[in-house]
């Protein structure tokens, strides 16, 4: 019989989504360049010509079998080893091919990440804001996702809040940094803190507990901005990566989790990742994808243009008045909104041509985010329109 | 703390593995062209070359953001459009882009159907021999899957067994046609046959029964064999499919869910799948591919050498004096044992080189699988060391 809690998953359409088919409705009406839309992540600055080339040339010159065939469940051997040397490199971590799982994108990493650390009935935290659909990741594997509430000062952790949610049953924390929507990288000091807590709690509770590190936006950071490789400051942790935006390649949904070689069990954590994968139907991202990258690593799209964007919509917000926090990387930035229901400030917005998305589902209520992955000459314009918004909405 | 369900999986090492490793140790010490390998289901034809000169095409001419831009989590809709119009024009049928749910292969695709009609507590029917993943595809849903005993005499269904199985928590009936392991092809008549069953326990239980009919090998069929497609024959139907052995393209992960329009929730079941992924992280397979599979449609490798390998084992199969059922479709072959204990009859094999797999996991003891996806010249070879085999173990 058709399953129910399935189906009834249907009604509920995501709020971006809504608004990212206003967007679309609204473009055949006046003209796409004429909509301000600023509500989907979609990364826009193309592919790096050496990305391509390289598949041209693999496509040309391999072995079709070879190219084309079955990688292992965990991913193919010699690309997680190279990933691995590629992050001992950078971070100074000691990965070694078995601690590579490789996944389609940062959602099949956190996902298999948090049913490889949880069982049914463990809470997971997670601190606002935070993507939405970690609901799905962490509720489906039978596991309760916890939201501390945002520290909207600077969008850092609310340890007080934090204190108040950690629980014996809490098993692992999952954290978003560089985050979406707010744009925050969290400082040094905020992951130092946050592991001196985790290392506490374990000894109190006598069990492990996972940190999970969501960081597909880890490429993106802005001018001398503090961002920490989160695995080197905690034992049992859990990075999650996906090439999707460095690599502006998100349908070819190629990321990984890198189990910490420090952490429990870390040479067991791919291989269980593997085998949730038999469950599911997942196995492995595409063969000619891994192989690719992997030829490529440490090579990024021209990611410039979003710290221009952000440098241009920052600057307007504060002269407009906005509370706003400055993004230290991604592409996204998330103002307060001038009134308190931020889902009604977001509507009105829409009259001028303005798509943005209110914070609630992102857990924290009265703010906004903006996703500027757009052209900047439309960056610009959008500017006025902003305005315009403002002035005519709440300063007449 | 880590997941304890995952980690006691790993223990258990599927048979088929283990055999593919020995024989990979083997080839170390005599070299790869002396151990005749026959554990592995993997294709051993080229990717056609009209596939390697489209991705090349698109990779040099289409915007990149396109090619390798977000798809909808269904799939990407041009997409799923030209595998609906592919479909109805090859087998009659009406298909839209809306009953297509693209996927990580056949695995990803049978996994979201048995969830998107069961809930836990649910059983599932297969019939023996079936593929052993299917156990997680099934049980990891929360459902439990049911096996009914082989009709060995055709590898057919035996519907007497099948009726004693049947019963009013049956929510799905899994079938795999061509066979993984046997080879066999259910005729036009099994099929009307189960359709009528499904019918009239349908009136009888008063709900649903969806046939969950997994096609992977649906494009290598032999000469003259009576082949059906199924969602022809049941409404309720849901069809899988994979390209990685008819493109010889198994590590591209790429597959679908094909609703019947003429099933319960027909418009529904594609998004439902969709919901499916979101838990799971899966969302949706490789952009680049979808696209380059979908303009060259019925292609296929030359998948000719697999029937050609069939009739020169068949043949000697039946001269050594085996039980063996002629396969109409697949790269495989399922004999019955010299021995009633197959494990026994293939570690035999294993000192004249000949890595067999026991029908054990397949539901079926006392026979064993070839997968003759091998070049022919080995395969030649191969029939020596199985005569040398035969005689020396079972007619000395």
């Amino acid at each position: 019989m058709i399953s129910q809690k399935y189906k009834e998953m249907l009604g509920a359409k995501s709020v971006i989504r809504q608004m990212s088919e206003w967007a679309a409705g609204r473009a055949k009406e006046i003209g796409s360049e004429n909509v301000f839309d600023f509500s989907l992540g979609n990364p826009s600055v193309p592919v790096p010509q050496a990305f391509t080339d390289k598949m041209i040339e693999l496509l040309q010159s391999r072995d079709t079998m070879e190219l084309h065939g079955y990688s292992q469940s965990q991913g193919i051997p010699a690309v997680r080893a190279k990933f691995a040397e590629f992050l001992n490199k950078k971070y100074g971590m000691n990965y070694t091919a078995e601690h590579l799982f490789m996944t389609t994108g940062a959602a099949g990493a956190v996902a298999h990440a948090a049913r490889a650390v949880t069982q049914p009935g463990d809470e997971v935290i997670t601190f606002a804001p935070y993507f939405p659909e970690y609901n799905h990741y962490v509720n489906q594997t039978g596991a309760v996702l916890k939201v501390v509430p945002a520290d909207t000062r600077q969008f850092q952790i609310d340890f007080e809040a934090f204190g108040k949610t950690l629980n014996s049953k809490t098993m692992a924390i999952l954290i978003n940094t560089p985050n979406n929507p707010s744009g925050t990288v969290y400082a040094t000091e905020t992951i130092q803190k946050l592991a001196a807590v985790l290392e506490e709690k374990q000894k109190e509770y006598g069990h492990d507990i996972f940190l999970i590190s969501d960081e597909p936006y880890r490429d993106i950071i802005f001018d001398g901005v503090d961002a920490p490789y989160v695995s080197k400051y905690y034992d049992n942790s859990l990075s999650c990566y996906s090439f999707a935006k460095s690599l502006s390649i998100p349908g070819e949904r190629l990321g990984y989790v890198a189990a910490n070689p420090r952490c429990t069990d870390s040479q067991l954590i791919s291989a269980m990742c593997a085998q949730i994968s038999r469950g599911i139907g997942h196995n492995c991202p595409p063969s000619v994808i891994q192989i690719a990258v992997a030829e490529v690593l440490g090579l990024t799209a021209d990611l410039s243009v979003y710290e221009k964007n952000m440098n241009i919509i920052y600057n307007e917000l504060v002269s407009l008045g906005f509370e706003v926090v400055k993004p230290g990387g991604t592409f996204y930035i998330f103002p307060k909104a001038l009134e308190e229901d931020s889902v009604a400030f977001c509507r009105k917005a829409m009259k001028y041509d303005l798509v943005l998305v209110p914070g609630d589902s992102f857990g924290c209520p009265g703010y906004f985010r903006m996703a500027y992955c757009v052209e900047t000459e439309k960056v610009e314009r959008a500017m006025a329109a902003l305005r315009r918004f403002v002035e005519t909405e709440y300063q007449a």
